[in-house]
């Protein structure tokens, strides 16, 4: 089916692929269904090739992974899809040529298409329903692969260069002397207005208030805004 | 769109996931897209709720995580989706009710539906393509979850006895209604005192404020005693 063509091109590019290879579609080829589903990966349809059999797509390729919904009594190595990403990943990263193949959502890759595979790539589903939709099972397997660019480029060009976005957006924590600003400030307003009415109580209250502020991880903006409120709320 | 809502609802079911709520969709409800492209999780779609605005789908909820392609000047931990659904599925083995917040595909999450999120989780994408479409990203995530439930039928006895230290750890968190009750009574306090002065400024600083709040993850003891706090510093 062109839609879901057209989702896979969209994985692909989501998570940094681009070689696709059609195998005797059914509605022929090009197909504007797929561009319809492709969003802006147009540039991985237009460059799609199509082939006849499974062995005229596999040809230059050194390493391949089969995907299937079912168990079947091939004697292939059988692989979760984090295994087997990583593996192929490993490999990829060698220069080998390395391909997974999809098969017709219905009916799944035949007996002789799986015999040209090196491992059968399985994704763990629930037993309720276990039949994944060809796109979503590649968004999978896309997703997978990419992991390991992801992690590998974080750690090869140094986390400073690779984690700027994810630490911006870390909140910057005020000092803890600041924090105590705030904690003080609260502190002897709970006091005058007689927050804890029974003095042997204040100790573990004001321990657990304390508690939930230093959680928070505050900013020294939030320190301010925070200061702010607590002393527009006693109307001072 | 209904075929968005389709999608996810099908890789919901493949990954063992039910609970679909659904805040005003866009073209009505029910919708019959949906059920076109939801495979056999037609009961999924039946069940779904819809909920007039997000604090109304949320408010029982204990622990919520909010998708985003963006990144955004908000002060909430960012974490990346295996190790928040790592987190996630520690807290719903503890009986927490969890969420997972996709905002609309164009537009993504509103600021303020943000600010109702303990943390951010992000998809690492590739950065020649990272729109990812949401039926895609809800693949991603619920694939991620189902990966625990699969590891952890695995693995019960192990994790049962090496874990409970750190599954204690976690903070039992109120559900949304009950943080939303002592917010809306803090918002209320303030505008009373006319904390914000300017009214422009009413909206930025009041989402600072009840961020701190969120981030904090309070109990249900803890939403008690800032509650009695805001009272008492108001001299009521």
């Amino acid at each position: 089916m062109g839609e879901n063509i057209g989702a896979a091109a969209r994985a692909m590019a989501n998570f940094g692929l681009s070689d696709l290879r059609l195998v005797a579609p059914r509605d022929g080829w090009p197909n504007p269904k797929a561009s319809d589903t492709a969003g802006k990966a147009l540039n991985i349809i237009d460059d799609a090739t199509v082939h006849e059999d499974v062995p005229a797509a596999l040809a230059d390729c050194n390493f391949v992974l089969a995907t299937t919904a079912r168990e079947r009594a091939m004697s292939l190595p059988v692989m979760e899809v984090r295994e087997a990403m990583s593996q192929l990943y490993t490999r990829a990263s060698r220069g080998e040529k390395c391909a997974v193949m999809f098969g017709p959502e219905r009916t799944g890759l035949e007996n002789e298409d799986m015999a040209l595979a090196d491992a059968v790539v399985t994704i763990p589903v629930s037993t309720e329903y276990a039949s994944l939709n060809i796109g979503q099972a590649v968004v999978v397997c896309a997703y997978e692969w990419f992991s390991h660019v992801h992690t590998a480029g974080a750690t090869t060009f140094a986390r400073s260069v690779a984690q700027p976005n994810a630490l911006q957006a870390v909140p910057e924590l005020a000092t803890r002397e600041q924090l105590q600003g705030l904690l003080g400030q609260l502190e002897l307003a709970l006091d005058d207005v007689n927050f804890w009415r029974v003095p042997e109580k204040k100790d573990i209250m004001w321990r657990n208030i304390r508690a939930t502020l230093v959680r928070a991880g505050l900013s020294e903006q939030e320190i301010a805004t925070w200061r702010g409120v607590v002393k527009a709320l006693r109307g001072k």
